[in-house]
């Protein structure tokens, strides 16, 4: 059995596979190209379970982590940030060993690129579709038909299409408005696509959200999806009703350290730097960093709903236990938290542990 | 000039130094033991700089972290976190190596330890004087005559005193609030020492956050502080009232790669995973992530009070930039983003650098 002595990111190796191959074959289905977000995980190993998926070609969102793939025998990478010229040189070594297509939403970095490549590489314009984030705002033509003169006639910069990251469904409060926003997405994305396919007919859209690309079926016009969270889900996913409880693949398991009966709360070993402050209002209408779910390690923890992370310190959590719950949590006991935002944990974890004692290496900082 | 073109801790070793000095200084003169809480910069090469400031004993929030600290030369170390019996094994190494202190607050963990450890420690009782997190509340006399009568006799365990974390002065809204806090953890702490001081002649308190330690200059009954984030302060010290803008020794950079002019709104390249989620309340009641400071690199930005980082997604920052200081956000300029929470930010850094061009290696997670 597994012996967990402090905080730890907990894979359920199974459960991610499904969720990649759930994932693949919808992708299949509707004829999509499957470009996953390595962003969540990090990790050539789990890059691994992709390909044995059919997945060749994937998503980062820096620099750093396409060369950290590239090393890893990864050909065919989207940087889907908006390109930060700062880095041309990184960009210039990576394009000349792989197929590199980057993202332009503005002039000054589509000229910049255009004077300093040397070799080629695939453009997407980014489109703001109503996320308010990067991007071209969807109706400025005008804009995107400068992009597209800039383009012309450079041997370096091969226009691939439009792409858009519609993280608008994120904050939808239903599966519904999930489809409203998604489909609102497809609609403009749709219509670029009939108003450039003319002059520009091998243009792809790349659409890619997590809540959308798990509870639509509807894709018209999308040749490419990009979705990332899915291979773990957490919490927010449960929230928005993109995924179930038994579909989340990862935990972070924390050793309890302290006990405090009169106000129902335990202190565990496991804070902020661990699970990161990302939180959601929970039903009791309060900041919600984590919920503790049903730990089957040797010392476990087994806790309803009413029990959850309240408050975060450096490295102190305390959890709010329900009544029902209280005697479960012994000094020494192990909690098993169900992240807010699983991306957000795994970032902060140095490696995973699989629940079968496989030690999983990610990307370091640097 | 330094060349920076991805999110970057910036420090400044001279503000930092002399953040470092006053607190020595102020120690010195109340006759205190400085034993600074390293949690903060997690870096052996910082850890000079407190040693050239005469200190030789510090703090650490995890075993993994005293590990790092020891193989670096210090060699009395206070774990000011409720001991992880989990963790019995490492403790025993280090135990063996170097004077380690523990905090004990509930009997379950002292009983393990007092069957297990196989080297001498010394242990505080941590006491919670109003913060809320572990630690035995102050009037439980009972709880702390427990845990001493299971010191006596024991050949391991060595009672040094008591310890409180008065982190009630982080949720603080004035100095004068900071002041009443501090008083009345002194009070408790001096009532718990005169009552126990028959008994046990030698014991001390140990104190410490870096908000009373910065502002106060009473310290009676009083042996040790352990103040840690003051190395780099940050926003929410400066919101307190704690420290001015100039002594805020460490800074994230970041690129700026796209500017959106119809809503006032920047992107940088630094999101959640470089600056955290750790947000304050600003002036203008938004949630700010962090401020933009005067840049003073190359291409580097310079702004006012009215532009801050009002949204973070995992590698995006949004800036809402104040009217008088659009002009400065251009593609590939520098932004100098004034961290909330300097300690989690310097967390997720890989590396630091300093103002002159030194890299800062610091301990990595495992």
């Amino acid at each position: 059995m597994l012996k967990i002595n402090k905080p730890t990111f907990l894979i359920d190796k199974a459960i991610c596979q499904g969720n990649i191959q759930r994932m693949a074959e919808k992708a299949g289905k509707h004829k999509l190209r499957f470009r996953p977000h390595f962003k969540t995980h990090q990790s050539a190993a789990i890059g691994e379970w992709f390909r044995e998926a059919g997945v060749s070609a994937i998503t980062v969102s820096s620099v750093s982590m396409a060369a950290y793939f590239a090393r890893h025998g990864w050909d065919d990478i989207t940087i889907a940030f908006p390109v930060n010229i700062l880095e041309i040189n990184h960009i210039n070594e990576l394009a000349e060993k792989i197929t590199l297509n980057l993202l332009v939403e503005n002039v000054a970095a589509l000229t910049m690129l255009r004077k300093n490549l040397t070799h080629k590489v695939g453009i997407f314009i980014e489109i703001d579709t109503g996320y308010l984030r990067s991007g071209v705002e969807v109706n400025r033509i005008n804009q995107v038909d400068e992009l597209l003169s800039l383009m012309r006639g450079s041997r370096q910069l091969e226009f691939r299409g439009f792409l858009s990251h519609t993280g608008q469904t994120y904050s939808a409060r239903s599966i519904e408005e999930i489809m409203v926003r998604h489909a609102d997405a497809l609609m403009k994305m749709r219509s670029l696509k009939e108003h450039y396919h003319f002059n520009w007919p091998n243009l792809e859209i790349s659409l890619g959200d997590t809540p959308a690309c798990s509870v639509s079926d509807r894709f018209d016009s999308v040749d490419e999806i990009r979705p990332g969270n899915f291979v773990f889900y957490d919490l927010m996913q449960e929230q928005l009703g993109v995924c179930e409880r038994e579909d989340i693949g990862a935990k972070l398991v924390c050793p309890v350290v302290s006990r405090h009966l009169s106000r129902n709360e335990f202190i565990i070993y496991g804070g902020a730097v661990h699970l990161s402050k990302e939180f959601i209002i929970n039903q009791f209408a309060k900041r919600c960093y984590g919920v503790v779910g049903n730990c089957n390690l040797e010392n476990g923890i087994r806790a309803g709903e009413e029990t959850w992370v309240s408050g975060l310190s450096q490295e102190h959590g305390i959890i709010r236990a329900g009544f029902e719950d209280i005697r479960e949590f012994k000094i020494g006991g192990l909690t098993e938290i169900i992240p807010v935002h699983s991306c957000l944990t795994a970032d902060l974890a140095g490696y995973y542990l699989t629940t079968t004692g496989e030690r999983i290496e990610k990307m370091q900082k640097n």
